[in-house]
């Protein structure tokens, strides 16, 4: 496939990508929906009319929006429909978008854009997938022998996050405040968290109509409710969870932020990147079983870019790592019968591989502080200082291309102290 | 202050409360906000244009819309002007809603209408904020000694949940199904949940502007940030709960539904009940201080409805048992960064008090199961039963007038099996 859009071959944004997001520009501050294509965007506002198969010549309005929902809400087949169309228009051999007055209003350059955040997220859940990572916080926190709590192999674990804090790439996120208990067993104190950090993360945004409450979606039919993935940095105050979490789960350390990536990949697009599932034992419940394969090779990196802006990749890790299909993830969420919406986010929790450094945060890489991480410049973290910038790749590769997730990023500001 | 419309002295709505809400009706499905009088429902959207004051004359749009985010996120000083003109329309000495016209065309019988949410919730945030609760919790499953966990007075234990699943009382619950441990040890099996309970609860609706991601709200400051509240049944799974909450907190036991009633009754309209904050040992950390009270004597009541049609009350409870006030809880919520957003809504946690029947679970009033309960009708209960109905009441009462927040009920419909 060759479009006339031109862009060399370890662009994120091929013709076989077409990742989706929302974006401005400063000559136009309405936002609106965009393809991502080499380093330019296409303005779907600008080309909904041309959205004229049998599902979208009445839908064409979902193309109009400032957020994605309703066009998630159109289902699989429709979003097939929009990328043959879009990989028809950005043909080489298609010369509609290439007529020169198309050509330069339709499209934007992305570096001239504002990226938004893709859609309205109607409630974001965190699980905790990865078996690495799993173990590896275990072992820390309370031995080898019981690592894996015992629920873990019989159900993707997770908790309900923050949606507010959800934010794009490029967002600076501010050290929290918080009450933590530096010495064990003394009484807490309060201030910023000296413990922040990153967790390496995927999320699939939910599409198709919404389900009813009270209706579960079995894993054998939850792939029509996954329209995408987005790279994500779910940031992390573990001093302030360590305090907080007992009985009910992660709050103030989790809720000051979390970082998506701008584009949102296909599940078309990773299609030719799967591999297959990890060998479940035990057998999961039938709800929670489906065939067909959901794992997909991507690869995932993460930088710390220095105050000095020293960049050092600290860890080099994989989806393919996930113990829980998104299928697995999406049919326990609704098993219960919680309704689900389009544009819901759905993360993977910290993926880490087995290798020290394919560890998905700086608690497993530091090895909870015991162990620094040596940067370029010569300095060393066992957590994020301040003014760090964290930088989180994905991408999938193979001779001819590759499918990228662009940059998910995003700078650690000083706590605020009055 | 009296009004021409006509109401008995226990009404739960009298011209002092004013709750607001959103309604439709058989002959109007379009959703609109109206505030309860009486037995009647005043269509806000019928006289948007009586709005006249200097912070509403250029907002009247408010009035207009499905949903109420947009009046809470003008402020305390607007939610004053819109109470004081509604009081000064429906008082009998004022004539304008009498005009026979309007007084047949701006009013909608209760029993006419279909309630709504009244607001779209942007995210849910449940507290743990009764002593009493916490310390029962905590003793059943820890024993005495280490009931209450050492975090739990020095700041509002709370854990993210599930928006899209809150309700407006009348929705019917379905029993989860789900994963649970019956035999202690032994492997989970998957079915429907055996222990499903309510949890009596009031929670508060967010108003004022969104914050920024970043910026904390102190105690200090946190009631311009408090519309007013409901009162909630937090359906929870106690078996599907107990395995899966470690380490994460609640997940699936508590996002198949959570109820809220109807109505929003304003600060304004409790400000009379006000009672003296319950006294903290040890002295909160100063973002957590707050010098006015912000407590309540709004009594709580729960019903068990059998399918048979008999009524017995279970609970007789009291908001004023929260050990944090809602204040506190907004300021630890935002004390990281976490931003937050008119509509958002924030739960007060189970309020149980001291006395046996006060307790706001079954769990608690049937101590694990091992007290059983005795309905009226000579059953008994120690968790819901398929096609219980429970409906919470909530009501502050002086010598003159009952302020009320009608019902908040729901029927627990049988698991589906497939």
């Amino acid at each position: 496939m060759k479009s006339f859009v031109e862009y060399s071959s370890d662009c994120d944004f091929p013709i076989e990508n077409l990742p989706y997001g929302v974006f401005s520009t400063k000559n136009n501050p309405q936002k609106r929906i965009g393809v991502a294509i080499g380093e330019e965007i296409l303005d779907l506002s600008a080309i909904a009319h041309l959205f004229d198969g049998p599902l979208l010549k009445n839908k064409q309005d979902v193309f109009r929006h400032d957020y994605l929902n309703d066009f998630m809400a159109l289902g699989r087949s429709a979003w097939i429909e929009a990328r043959n169309k879009l990989q028809d228009l950005l043909s080489i051999s298609n010369p509609t978008l290439q007529e020169p007055n198309i050509r330069s209003n339709a499209f934007v350059k992305q570096n001239e854009a504002i990226m938004h955040l893709p859609a309205k997220i109607g409630d974001y859940t965190d699980f905790y997938s990865s078996i690495y990572h799993a173990t590896n916080v275990g072992i820390m926190f309370r031995g080898k022998e019981n690592a894996l709590m015992p629920n873990w192999k019989h159900l993707p674990v997770a908790y309900h996050g923050r949606a507010s804090s959800v934010v794009v790439s490029g967002t600076p996120i501010r050290r929290p405040l918080g009450q933590t208990v530096p010495i064990e067993d003394a009484d807490p104190v309060f201030g910023p968290s000296r413990l922040v950090d990153f967790e390496l993360e995927v999320a699939i945004f939910v599409g198709g109509p919404p389900t009813n409450l009270g209706d579960a979606v079995p894993a054998s039919k939850a792939y029509d409710h996954i329209f995408g993935m987005v790279t994500m940095n779910d940031w992390s105050a573990r001093d302030i969870q360590k305090w907080e979490y007992i009985p009910l789960g992660p709050f103030g350390a989790k809720n000051f932020g979390t970082t998506i990536s701008p584009w949102i990949v296909t599940m078309e697009a990773l299609e030719p990147f799967k591999v297959p599932n990890v060998h479940q034992n035990p057998t999961p419940f039938p709800y929670l079983q489906h065939n067909e394969s959901c794992n997909f090779d991507i690869k995932l990196e993460v930088d710390i870019k220095s105050p000095n802006g020293t960049v050092t990749t600290v860890c080099r890790s994989n989806y393919k790592f996930q113990y829980w299909t998104p299928q697995q993830q999406l049919a326990h969420h609704t098993v219960t019968g919680c309704n689900i919406n389009p544009g819901d986010l759905m993360a993977s929790g910290t993926i880490s591989g087995e290798a020290a450094d394919s560890f998905g945060s700086m608690l497993e890489l530091s090895w909870k502080g015991t162990r620094p991480i040596l940067l370029k410049d010569g300095t060393s973290r066992k957590f994020l200082q301040d003014d760090d910038e964290v930088i989180i790749r994905g991408y999938c590769v193979d001779g001819g291309y590759r499918i990228g997730f662009g940059s998910c990023s995003g700078k650690l500001l000083p706590a605020l102290t009055k």
